[in-house]
């Protein structure tokens, strides 16, 4: 017997139908002789439909007053899934975020969760019954209804999953786990059995949508296992735990892309110390978020210096370069927004050298000029123009072997 | 400067536009210096919309899970009436029942109000705050969510004008009052300014529908000042409050009916101990509630025995009746589903002698057979003929002077 915390997200709990067929997941679990505690998002469109009524009656709704309203889309599926499961002669229980304790700080539509007092939940395992829980809310000090923002579901079912010490945390989704590529573009993808929460890490921030970056730090920090896997079809799913031996073996885990990126440069500006913050911080100012940086020496004591930012801030962004420019006294401002960063993710570069030159000469191979590149320990990203954004995947997919099928454990990506 | 409980219930919510409207309200009231309170329903609809899903998930579903459910309705409201006030500079914040501590007993679906923790209400009212509580529900002793059932808004509003000691408590409805008699069937009926406790409380239960009974009682036992007008209009509307002296000159209240009843009678009962209970019991076992009883002496040493139940009981009583009459040996079961019940209402009846026999004369004047009289201290009910249900009434209202001009204070109905 386990305990397992099951997680299930919007489009999971869609309709009437969709809610039913959760039911039958939490059974069977049930049946396996688990606990089981349940956390749900709203349904699909209700959040939406709720951020609509307030756009009616405010231009900007007030923070504290969001949080009320929205909090109610969870607190319809929760009671409706406790019904469908008493109906079917299981002892459910739904609480809010705020029964349940889910203490989170005050800031209001991004709340962070500050602690768990899962003693009633504990209660209610020991007594046999299925918890049902509001994900994506809880309370303040003061009592007050926060949400923890867009794709909190997630973060309530790790932090729930830790403070019952829970045996699995299973994120219930649309896909049947975690692939090497995008199979959209890549036909040859493999869902992986096990990937690193660190590689999961990377790859949710390098774009792979599959989970909330937050709720893998948590899970990571508390070393509480994660398993992503569909309710729409069975299947083990991929689960995300500590490297292990196994995964060592593995050069790569999967790769990861992002065509949401532009890119800005601004050629010959004086080298000279400080010069990274006085072009920056007019872009943090306007609470642009920069992603990847590069700068490099250039001629005549100057330096180039080169970055990215989300492709809907490119027009502003620019305009402010501009600016900065002239004052800097720079020679030219380029900008690109056409571009992609593909980016290969793996713990086994750690213990390998040569992984970056295999991948440039992968590319180079097929003629794919790189433009930027940007490590990390367990990573490496490049800036490509975004005509090779499908060549240039599968060109690595292939010089990786993620398609091969002897060691289907230990590689991962979306 | 005032302390107001304002009360709006569905249809005051009912669209974006109207919720805005409430609004304008509450900000007049708090123009006038006064400190406001207000206590919303859910939009008209929105509850059986919830009843609706409830019932594709489940035949019979969880009661504890449906007020779980149900509560989200009333937390929609709150929080876009309180977004409209602070878009409007207005510092207002809202609150479910469980937030403000409003604690009933566990009877899900149907829980009454226990008591109610105003600490924080009255911390928010001294810093100027508007605060909007959502009604119709609160929390058991463990924080289980719990609803009063319908029309528990007015409850709400009125335990919180107690708990408050508000000086008065303002139900906003979609009629501008108490009335004389139904304005649809009678024409000449007036909205009265005031009317006691006592007679709104007779008025309602006898088929006026403009309060619910329960927060009349509440009102009542705690004297508490309850208002009903219009949401929809300008007005003074109606004031219940304790009888005063003004309201001793008058007679009569109101005339109150209702053709929701059906009437049932056992002839040729034998007279003996027990008879009542024998033939009432298994109508009460099937869960068919009786409103008038009238038993008379009939010949050869048995007894006739009528009572009227709602008209949707109608064919279940009367299968159940005849199965008693069988097994008591009675001579006849009757039945008739076309009656009506009027009722003339007023304090004044307690020091005037005479009432009864004025009604029972204006009625035969008009040609209108009597079956059944039924009195009580502050009224006087008859069930007659449906067909004389318009005659009646008007007759009624003609002879006790209820349309004269003179006389505004103290004549009340629906």
């Amino acid at each position: 017997m386990a305990l397992i915390v099951q997680k299930f997200g919007g489009t999971s709990v869609a309709t009437i139908e969709r809610i039913k067929a959760v039911a039958d997941i939490v059974i069977a679990a049930r049946k396996q002789g688990h606990q089981v505690v349940v956390v749900l998002s709203a349904m699909a469109g209700e959040t939406d439909r709720l951020i609509g009524l307030a756009g009616q009656v405010a231009k900007h709704p007030d923070s504290r007053e969001l949080d009320v309203l929205l909090s109610t889309g969870e607190q319809v599926t929760i009671a409706l899934l406790s019904m469908v499961l008493r109906d079917r002669q299981y002892p459910a229980v739904s609480y809010t975020g705020g029964q349940v304790h889910i203490l989170t700080d005050n800031v209001h539509n991004k709340a962070r969760i500050v602690d768990i007092e899962a003693v009633r939940v504990k209660k209610d395992l020991s007594e046999r019954k299925i918890v049902v829980i509001a994900g994506f809310q809880g309370i303040d000090e003061n009592g007050n209804i926060t949400t923890l923002g867009r794709g909190g579901t997630d973060t309530t079912a790790v932090a729930m999953a830790v403070a019952l010490n829970a045996d699995e945390c299973r994120i219930y989704t649309d896909v049947d786990g975690v692939y090497t590529a995008d199979p959209r573009l890549v036909p040859e993808a493999r869902r992986m059995d096990r990937i690193a929460y660190e590689e999961m890490l990377e790859l949710a921030s390098l774009g792979a949508k599959v989970l909330q970056i937050r709720s893998v730090e948590f899970a990571n920090k508390y070393k509480v296992p994660l398993r992503v896997l569909s309710s729409f079809e069975e299947g083990p799913g991929t689960l995300i735990t500590d490297e292990d031996e196994e995964m060592e073996r593995a050069l790569i885990a999967g790769i990861a892309h992002n065509r949401d990126e532009a890119k800005l440069t601004l050629l010959g500006v004086p080298d000279e110390p400080g010069i990274a913050g006085a072009i920056l911080s007019p872009i943090a100012e306007a609470g642009i978020e920069v992603d990847m940086i590069v700068q490099n020496m250039g001629v005549d004591n100057t330096t180039d210096f080169t970055f990215t930012v989300h492709r809907n801030d490119y027009g502003k962004a620019l305009t402010l370069l501009e600016k900065t420019a002239r004052g800097l006294g720079a020679k030219k401002v380029l900008g690109d927004n056409r571009i992609v960063k593909i980016s290969v993710v793996g713990v086994g570069m750690r213990s390998h050298a040569g992984i970056a030159s295999r991948m440039f000469a992968a590319l180079a191979g097929e003629g794919i000029n790189i433009q930027m590149i940007s490590t990390s320990e367990i990573k490496i990203s490049v800036v490509v123009d975004e005509k090779y954004l499908e060549l240039g995947i599968r060109t690595l997919h292939s010089a990786f072997g993620l398609e091969g099928d002897g060691d289907v454990t230990g590689n991962a990506a979306g």
